[in-house]
């Protein structure tokens, strides 16, 4: 059997590609290393019909691409709750506030709203396909956040602040990505403000039955074409085709192989011939960020009888960056879940779980008082242990990738084409962004066969 | 066939490794993935008995390790071609110059100095085997070399002069690695002097027969232990002892793993169980380097009788960053060696092997004149496209990993212990970091048996 083309990744980049060529009559064959489709969209559900997505499970404004096949798919989404205040703790005090602005001394605000006005306006001149292009992109890149950081913040409040909100967008520390990425970033996910918010940001909606739901039903529509539990450890090319060698011996032979899957598990595929050098190289230059997704489950969402949102931005004294009410819309469960990253979470991951837990419950009850010591469970999910993935939510470019390697991330090699949402210009690091890498992967193949 | 420990990887690291158990009386098996030893030292040898060193070559003073193995192993060194006047090839212009001064503007050279000064002054606090624990690490850590640079140079000819050298000690840009990752390196190698230097600096001496013979020697005191041609794909620990499987389907059992690779190529091998999370995420952050070695072969080291040192120093016109007269003590050929380095070797990596050639030896032109036009052989070794490698000289910290990761590149994972230059606290990088860290892994293992 000779394919026309075989998808590796059924991730929803994996899971756009294949479906795009297979609507085109292609014969497609998409490979997955796990038990099941989603890649980073992964939603559990316990026995009482209680669901938690311990992966992606946020969209908002102008992801067109999974809202219509969300609703395509019959996939109902519901706003994220927001309702009621909100709390930021800081210097060891938790303080109530309402709406956007938190309540902290005037200066520090001041202070943030320059720095994301600041960031918006050097963004918006992002060239967002070919970032390298971008005016003065070798001095952007050439600087971490964390000096942009360093040179723009004023006030520790500010930056307890800054911090929290870039750890929760980016996953990694300021240290560790150029100023250039931070923009190509924030530019690809239309500004800082959509980055950060709810409502008409990036986190408006949540899925009914959580979102892997909507992959799992796409990937209904193709169920034959889809081998799970076979994850790819060499790719072959030849002047004719590529074979495709899976764990368990298996070769699939295609015309061409879109990878999509991230850079960081591209390096551990073995190649034939090798990749060019500067592919190479790239793909030891995309580390995936760290996020432990802590959840406590309790009978009600006892907070917001109190008025609060479940809503918490939290200081470095705290393990926890933020957290956000995550209960079905029914409000049959209280749901907290908790963003444990970066920096916060290479800490905890030196602890043994149950320490881990221990720290993260202290979290929660510190933010939500003694109704928050029993949950009815705690569970986490800790991203950099899945071997699939490696890190979530995305890999991140360091200072000097951008600028020194350019399009290595996208430019097919031969009959290999390279997808996921690390390789998107809309919406990176997104399952948005996941879906146009896919969309573009399956066209440049089409491109090819014309 | 049970073991006492499996060395993987017979670079100097690995090569010491074993011979340190061996000489206790353990029993030791070494996998080396080529078909010959010594790893990023490399010596090719034409038909006529000319040699060229396409990897590692020099070694200088308080490197002790290396010195004593030579000698032992009747591997004579000799002095490093030093004499005669040097060229800056700056803003167009090629300057003769004498000593150690190259003949730019003053304002720039005092710039140059004090930048020297200060980093050493910087490195100096650096604690070498936890640099995390330096003075004020995180500040460190969280800003690029290039940014210390922005901050601290003033004038052009300073910066390019600067960078020429700076890729040549790193091979890679100065946005690549945080101020701490190159203060570590510094202090690692004593101070910037000695790297950069010849005379009393870590160019100071070659080896003749080339560097390789001293691993080839090495090698066959112990040859008997030593299986070539076996990429390692997997290690797998169990409660008394460790499998380690290799590309041809070989298993073998020890009660210690020595893994002496770069943690780029650490991260292609699967682990079962897998690697704790912090050190998977370390090895998707320490990219190696990027380095074309070119070589230009004459009948004589003409360049020698026009008084000058086959040294050149050039700013980004040019590929070359660096260039050094590699003849044989008796100059029976005349070896010019140039360093095409980071960003300029990316550049040439994009273009087809002809036409790559072609420009380096225009660069090698432009600096030693006519009589450089016909060399009796040019060749050139790209170590990013060597796949046991990935790059050269070696893997560096990004910003952000030294305080986000700590010991993890060092900490053992239960039967498994890391060697490897990277993992040196001593002439990290070099031939001498390389010994010491297969020292001790060594004794690591010698320890957990006691």
């Amino acid at each position: 059997m000779l394919y026309d083309a075989i998808v590796i990744g059924a991730g929803f980049a994996g899971l756009t590609a294949a479906r795009t060529l297979i609507e085109r009559g292609k014969k497609v064959l998409l490979l997955e290393a796990r038990d099941r489709v989603g890649g980073r969209v992964y939603t559990h559900h316990f026995a009482d019909g209680t669901y938690i997505d311990l992966g992606g499970q946020w969209i908002g404004p102008t992801q067109d691409r999974i809202y219509a096949l969300a609703k395509e798919m019959k996939v109902p989404v519901f706003a994220t709750y927001n309702e009621g205040k909100k709390t930021i703790a800081l210097n060891g005090k938790l303080k109530l506030y309402s709406g956007l602005i938190p309540k902290i001394d005037v200066a520090s605000l001041l202070n943030i709203d320059y720095v994301l006005k600041r960031l918006d306006k050097l963004a918006s001149r992002v060239v967002p396909d070919k970032p390298w292009q971008t005016p003065d992109a070798r001095r952007l890149d050439s600087a971490t956040l964390a000096s942009f950081l360093d040179r723009h913040v004023w006030f520790g409040n500010a930056r307890q602040v800054l911090e929290a909100g870039f750890d929760t967008v980016f996953a990694c520390t300021p240290a560790e990505i150029s100023i250039l990425q931070a923009l190509f970033y924030i530019k690809s996910g239309t500004n800082l403000n959509t980055l950060l918010n709810i409502e008409n940001g990036a986190q408006q909606h949540r899925f009914e039955g959580g979102a892997q739901t909507v992959a799992n039903r796409l990937s209904k529509c193709f169920e034959a074409h889809i081998l799970l539990n076979s994850p790819v450890t060499h790719i072959l090319q030849t002047e004719t085709s590529v074979q495709v060698i899976t764990r368990n011996a298996q070769t699939h032979t295609a015309l061409r192989v879109i990878v999509a899957i991230p850079p960081a598990l591209c390096a551990r595929i073995t190649y034939t011939p090798p990749l060019p050098p500067l592919r190479d190289q790239l793909t030891q230059r995309v580390p995936m960020g760290t996020v432990i997704k802590c959840y406590a489950i309790y009978p009600t969402p006892f907070w917001r009888a109190n008025g609060h949102s479940g809503q918490v931005v939290a200081d470095d004294a705290y393990h926890l960056q933020t957290t956000f009410d995550n209960s079905p819309p029914d409000a049959s469960r209280g749901i907290l879940m908790g963003f444990c990253l970066a920096h916060r979470a290479r800490k905890l991951l030196a602890l043994p779980p149950q320490e881990r837990q221990h720290q993260i419950m202290q979290n929660f009850i510190a933010f939500f008082g003694k109704a928050a010591e029993k949950p009815l469970l705690y569970t986490e999910k800790c991203w950099a242990e899945e071997e699939w993935t490696r890190g979530c939510y995305t890999g991140m470019m360091p200072p000097g990738a951008w600028t020194n390697f350019t399009d290595a991330l996208t430019r097919p090699v031969g009959r290999i084409h390279w997808a996921g949402t690390e390789t998107a210009a809309v919406w990176n690091g997104y399952i948005e962004g996941a879906m146009q890498s896919g969309q573009r992967a399956a066209q440049e193949v089409m491109d090819m066969e014309s």
